[in-house]
């Protein structure tokens, strides 16, 4: 329970309704609170942190202002959305935040009405916040929509599609998009529309110059005619005031305002609500704003772990374990000084990929190119027809965003790019939006690929060195976190296209293991006395030794952290039927099923895909293996 | 070959060399002989007209002033290739395009030298050339990269990103965007940025201070202090001339210049030839230029069948048998006037996805949001939120550039979408990049998921009732053209969700088809004597049918117009998996390869997706089938 002592203001918001209930005078304490609050509650907790302190004024004013849940305000990729959380009924259960049952790191839809859109993906908010605003004017509602988006988020294409469809629509939508520009992505911003961002902010003389022009005509966008208002307002202020990307696009621009002095949002907000049309209000924040530590370091402090807010951020002495992101960020470091055509591509994920030590190595050879997952694709597509040897790190589900240039511009050209894909399979505490449950599916359909996932994460290195010798397209697919800790080393040796590894000569059963689950099918495999394969590649599978198994085993089981719809598994059986062998089959992986946020552990347990529920599996379809263990009985299969 | 008393010049360019031997004065001549050759050419062959009559001087201006093949000019979507590949060596055989064995349709790059990226998606160019002359840049390589992009590609996220990532280097791209604007996608281009192109073109006095600008700054980008200089002439244009949205990006923008222009395009390209950095070139051109009847229907004339140029397109007589698209069409009109919540949205495909009835009867309901597959789809979650019904027309090919959104916005939040989904399958002509091949299998691996093929044309009605009143996340999938014809009739009626039809009740094998193979397996099945399902749903699929054939036949083959690799017939062995029903499968489907540009037809029969084909395979996994249609033994199964 909050401390009502130390709180006395936001310890009686338990909705926005309690906050608008408050005079406007007390709403710069309430957002002293709320940081408070905040800093104590992620302290404890760890999560996202940066963006929320950076938008504690905001978000207490938008509250306030808008009849929230009746208006709807759509949060971008999420990040920001612990201080929304907590005036809308989550204050005191925003510390189980991220943990299984919990609130979600994110908004999410059935968590609250007041979470309006599920995110986590970025730069979705315009498109959904313009199709609320369309659907609802459709009916004769007035409710408001706004959508708040990052300057970082702004990079990306699909921000970009929902700006020109809003702005050129003939009958207007009335969107208000805040721009909250912190010049931040979860790395610093980058591109062109970031150096703009900042000419815009710096200019001062065109900042008053634009002021003026808006005096001088007057806020006309609500009236009859407003129509002709804006244009012959766009043309006037063109001739003299250089227009905004926004304006040029067909959006009303105000600011920019500084996001952390109240009185200039509620005055911002309390015009813009009653205009009509696409409104961007342009929103100066910092990161991490009101903790010192974290302004001071905004990329450190973007998540964290639990920490005490008094002491900061404390590394953990002693050698921690390397994780695949770093087993990559070392292969990367390590293949740069052995081939120079290398070229590192990451869409604004320095850090969570693992370049930062490439960046710093090679930065002629690193390019972050803002959050532009189709671009990254296809620029590593244009690079790979020159002759030089792209390497995309990216997250799995993140992929997604950039799948028809995998298909479209690298597959059917059957180009030299390597895809390094972090957090595939399950990744836990972010929950459904940043799974990786999908990628062994939608990856091993398309033609040309080559598809590979490690069982420890020397094979990890070894697999990326064979990805990127190989010539075409291929793809390495790691889990989020370390795997069981085999040495890595420093060589660059390859694995052999298609062929899988015999972990384990056993009898009757097969166990076909994919990627992260080798280590605990080798477990059971013992246990049981089965055979166990780590199968390596996705694609081309090793079809010589699927076929010698077959006939010397009495059925297979297949074992992926991927949904079993379309996953490794039903690779296998396809090979089989299109030899016309039929073997008893048993497909182990994630459900057809979106996951909830809660750990790695926890997930994998719940799909079965430990010890005991493997076993538990494998002994349901084959009762006697049970007994077998026992009788050393040999032929089981029905 | 080519008539060289008609075309004195032509017929002597075999290559982008034997042009530039002539001299510039003679290009306007050569220009006209190019378009008259194509007009002639496309009269026989049909394909994409409209496109390439607008670029004829531009392309041959470009291959005259730059050293192709050495210097790089990729084409966006490559609809307007036909006078490049002209020039660049298939002037004899490009009345061959789009048949099999004959020229492709798009830029390939298996096809020539001159062919640097291949397309057929829009909007990909920008990122590849920044990635050619960034690899390029590397390697000391100084050949030039030309991006030619129209401005309905323009409205794409992903060209955007490139501008983004292209315009904030610090270490300057060389690198030239051609902007071909002529105000067209295959419709009218729609959204912001064309508006706001609209501006550029038409405010000469803003276009007179602009050029006043440069003359008085001079063009000193390439000189050493370039940067220095280009900031300065920023800020001092900025002041009193609006800026482009380009210059924003970080681009140098030159134009608007006339395109049919032969003198001002050289004009322009031997300057900005020189020029070194981000550059960009307004050229205004009008689509079908040239050949009256194209310049006033542009639409129509975008792409044609073969036709006598003198006549212009014939519409023929008689009742045409309705293709898929018209069922849609009519179903999605029908289905707005019985549920006003219906909206429907197209990513700037009205023609091609059969919305032009719907977007004259329901104007307020009908969004083009223009070439933005991401926000079309995200758009449509955000109506779903506000209880809207939104059909969102897309070809499985370019669902594949909203895969994300569909997965993160739509399915994770259950929300109320239909995808219809047109061009699934094997599609023809148009070649690898327009295939649907590959929807199923990343469709039926994301959660929550309904996915529908019908098995003709009054199916297909029924699917899309069925999915529109589904209340989540529903995929319709149907062929390029026409089905078998039958009687679609004007009611609403729904079918039962994840229940398959049967078709024929037969012995030994079942034949499990999906979508568009229903009919032929119809036919087999028949002649062998055999069960035929159709099984409509490939998610979810018919369980309780399933179970009760798997225990009453010696095997299943399943039958789809999609890859095997994680197909619709991998969803059938995974459900038997799953039951530990041991099944002889056979999967028919298309092949794990990217297929040339041939007629549907062709294509279905080079997989053995035919009568024979079919008929084969069955034989060839169960050689006892063709005996038995004539000895009548009952179990045939291995």
């Amino acid at each position: 329970m909050i401390d009502a002592t130390r709180y006395p203001r936001l310890s009686r918001v338990d909705s926005p309704a309690d906050l608008r209930g408050f005079d406007e005078s007390e709403l710069p304490a309430i957002a002293d609170e709320l940081r408070a609050y905040l800093i104590e509650s992620v302290g404890k907790s760890g999560g996202h942190f940066g963006a929320g302190l950076g938008v504690v004024e905001l978000t207490t004013v938008l509250h306030w202002i808008y009849d929230t849940p009746e208006d709807r305000i759509v949060w971008d990729v999420g990040h920001q959305s612990y201080p929304h959380k907590i005036l809308t009924g989550r204050r005191d259960s925003i510390h189980t935040v991220k943990q299984a049952g919990g609130v979600a790191p994110f908004p999410k839809r059935e968590e609250s009405e007041f979470d309006t859109f599920g995110v986590g993906h970025s730069s979705t908010s315009i498109s959904a916040a313009l199709g609320m605003a369309i659907a609802n004017a459709r009916v004769g509602n007035d409710r408001k929509v706004v959508a708040v988006i990052g300057d970082g988020a702004m990079t990306a294409g699909m921000a970009y599609e929902a700006l020109n469809h809003a702005g050129g629509m003939d009958d207007e939508p009335n969107l208000l998009v805040i721009l909250n520009d912190n010049r931040m992505s979860i790395s610093e911003a980058v591109g062109g529309v970031t150096r703009m961002l900042g000419r815009m902010t710096s200019s001062q003389t065109l900042n008053a110059l634009r002021e003026g022009g808006k005096k001088l005509l007057g806020d006309k966008r609500s009236s009859g005619p407003a129509r002709f208002v804006r244009r012959w307002e766009e043309h006037w202020k063109g001739m003299f005031v250089p227009s905004t990307l926004f304006e040029e696009m067909g959006f009303h621009y105000t600011g920019p305002i500084d996001g952390h002095d109240v009185k200039a949002l509620v005055g911002a907000l309390k015009t813009l609500k009653t205009l009509k049309g696409p409104q961007l209000l342009h929103v100066i924040t910092t990161k991490g704003k009101g903790y010192e530590l974290a302004e001071g370091d905004q990329i450190g402090y973007h998540a964290v772990s639990p920490f005490d807010p008094d002491k900061g951020l404390v590394s953990k002495p002693g050698a921690k374990k390397p994780t695949y992101t770093d087993v990559f960020g070392d292969w990367l470091c390590d293949m740069a000084a052995a081939d120079d055509r290398l070229l590192g591509i990451t869409p604004a994920m320095r850090e969570g990929s693992g370049l930062v030590r490439f960046s710093k190595e090679y930065p002629e050879r690193y390019f972050d190119v803002a959050i532009a997952e189709q671009h990254a694709v296809t620029l590593a597509a244009g690079m790979a027809c020159e002759g030089a040897k792209p390497v995309v790190a990216i997250y799995s589900t993140f992929l997604q965003r950039g799948y028809d240039q995998l298909v479209h511009d690298v597959a059917t050209q059957k180009l030299d790019v390597l895809f390094a894909i972090d957090r595939g399979g399950v990744v836990g505490p972010d929950g459904a939006t940043h799974a990786g449950n999908l990628d062994l599916s939608f990856l091993r359909c398309v033609p040309n690929m080559v598809v590979m996932a490690p069982a420890d994460e020397r094979e990890c290195r070894q697999m990326l060195t064979t990805g990127f010798r190989h010539e075409g397209p291929a793809a390495v697919r790691y889990p989020r976190g370390s795997g069981p800790g085999a040495a890595v080393g420093s060589a660059l040796d390859m694995l052999p296209l298609g062929k899988a590894e015999m972990r384990r000569r056993g009898a009757r059963i097969a166990l076909l293991a994919f990627g992260a689950l080798v280590t605990v099918a080798e477990q059971v495999g013992a246990e049981l006395g089965l055979t166990v394969v780590n199968m390596r590649f996705i694609k081309p599978l090793d079809r010589t030794l699927l076929l010698e198994l077959a006939a010397s085993h009495d059925g297979f089981a297949t074992l992926e952290d991927n949904v079993v719809a379309g996953g490794a598994g039903s690779a296998v059986a396809e090979l089989l039927n299109a030899e016309g062998v039929t073997v008893p089959l048993l497909h182990l992986g994630l459900p057809d099923a979106f996951q909830r946020h809660a750990s790695r552990e926890d997930l994998l347990s719940e799909a079965g895909l430990d010890n005991a529920g493997i076993r538990a599996s494998l002994l349901r379809r084959w009762p006697a293996l049970g007994s077998e263990v026992a009788t050393g009985i040999r032929s089981i299969a029905g």
